[in-house]
């Protein structure tokens, strides 16, 4: 990190007594938990996680994907994966709150020219393109149309970790002068540590800052580093913090949004509906499905791999047997 | 934190690929873990422990306390919490290895004249005094006593998050003038957060460094950040670094060992050996004590509570009244 890239950005914003206005806390429960269990949530359950939402403050609450039903089968996938604007509304009503709504669309994954309404058709506030760094000129196209429907939009680059550095740099300077809102940096495999953090959150703010953009950040806890790394961005400047509630998402799962509302000082966040929730939803989920930090996806974190093999080996029979997965994965390097 | 505190020492130390030979990985499993069963570890699990250090590289194992028989119940606490020379040479020989061993000695709860023998007579290398801020008189003499035995020696002060600072410069101050080798940042309430750990660990290495001493920081998991802020010290200068194999210790636990090595670029630490231990005596021991990061725990760290009221309250009936528990905090305050 040279000094020149940092020439323009403060060293940190605020202290420990002042918060942010431009901090935005986004809940992504249904979105990433969907990547758990197919997105089949119980309405009652995402109920509760978009009313605790609203009681504790948090800004955008992602309810799914809006993935497309040539590549997902609805037998198969739940009514979060498709986020039509009936599943949402039997939710949320017509959702005359402070809390705004967001979807996921994956870069060719999503029929957006068609399941993508106008803004004035969909009480959807934002639409976020997730892409690789080899999808960007899908991602673009994405981006345009999905803002010319009258949107917020978010690009979330996966899989950051493994993308070169004068990709990375040649991709921003696109997306800089694209109609995006918010670049976000997105640490699929859990993999990376402060450091990392502080040097791609402030190549990510030299770009967005010189263009009018926000940085956002989406980590996951394959190192136990997830609510540590979204509170080391927030630090250097990143104002976009995903969170899910009791970190529920895929394999390690994300950043806990009781963790991130208990560090955030805005005095609008409220810690206790969240604990509610927990109380009344989340412990009877994890009866049924399992997330969060486990050894197999802290090795696939320490070795900068994706999470599925360790998922798949969770999966079966021998699901202890720590060293012989660490080995298998020691052996495909 | 004022420029002036920072003068004379490097903003950071090493790079992602160096390693520091100053670096040394202490392993509490054993005592820290000791606080959760009384400890009350069976030898096999402790041997296991022991081997699994020496085989992964691990500088120094604590093997738990060297309580007063006089405050201690032998028929409540295991031989842990004494730490006899029969009890440790049961399970290391003479230890003719390269991994040292240590044992705790607290404030006012140690009959240091009697119980620890001179060194020449004790498998024992480093002896460790834990303090609370007003029983620094008391560890001062512990710690002359101790180093005249002939025992490395460290003070780990502990409850750091609610000691004001002007008592706080006045005892690293006199203890840069002690014998005291290692002086040791303690988040007993894991309540800090990553500037906090900053702004504590250049104080300690300020008065530490002057002093020819090192600094050492031992972490608790209440936010998880146990494992973060573990490195945000070492990377300050901080090189002392407690740990525990599955963060096994009170409460939400320690940084574990496996995360810690996993980071750690000395080619002479290998995560295997704590991967065979985990799986084969750490699952097992899951299923008969418990441990680990929670929502109670959080919730102490949150206010800079002591966890004891979330360890009381998971032993209760009602475990995951998440509600009641934050409400009975907040109304104590």
């Amino acid at each position: 990190m040279s000094n020149k890239e940092n020439s323009n950005l403060p060293e940190k914003k605020g202290t420990w007594l002042t918060y942010r206005p431009d901090i935005k806390v986004l809940d992504c429960t249904i979105r990433d938990g969907g990547l758990v269990n197919d997105s089949n949530f119980e309405d009652d359950f995402v109920r509760a996680i978009y009313q605790a939402c609203i009681a504790a403050g948090v800004d955008y609450m992602e309810l799914g994907y809006k993935g497309s039903k040539n590549i997902y089968s609805s037998k198969q996938f739940g009514a979060w994966k498709f986020c039509t604007e009936d599943d949402i509304c039997r939710i949320v009503g017509d959702n005359k709150t402070d809390l705004k709504l967001s979807a996921m669309a994956d870069a060719e994954r999503t029929d957006y020219h068609e399941d993508i309404l106008p803004k004035e058709q969909s009480v959807l506030d934002m639409i976020r393109v997730a892409t690789y760094i080899h999808q960007i000129p899908t991602a673009l196209d994405m981006i345009k149309a999905i803002h010319d429907k009258g949107y917020e939009t978010t690009l979330n680059l996966m899989s950051i970790s493994v993308v070169p550095e004068h990709e990375l740099d040649e991709a921003l300077e696109i997306l800089a002068n694209s109609e995006v809102d918010v670049i976000y940096v997105v640490d699929s495999f859990g993999t990376l540590y402060s450091e990392d953090i502080q040097l791609l959150t402030r190549k990510f703010l030299k770009y967005a800052y010189a263009a009018g953009k926000k940085v956002g950040i989406h980590t996951h806890n394959n190192q136990q580093l997830a609510f540590a790394n979204t509170i080391e961005a927030l630090i250097l400047g990143a104002s976009y913090l995903d969170a899910a509630v009791a970190g529920l998402g895929r394999g390690a799962g994300n950043c806990p949004t009781e963790l991130l509302l208990g560090f955030l000082k805005n005095p609008k966040f409220h810690i206790r509906p969240l604990l509610k929730v927990i109380q009344d939803h989340i412990v009877p989920l994890r009866k049924k499905i399992s997330w969060g930090f486990d050894i197999p996806y802290m090795l696939t974190g320490q070795l900068n791999l994706h999470p599925r093999s360790a998922i798949s080996f969770l999966d079966g029979k021998n699901c202890t047997d720590y060293v012989g997965f660490y080995d298998s994965l020691v052996e495909e390097e």
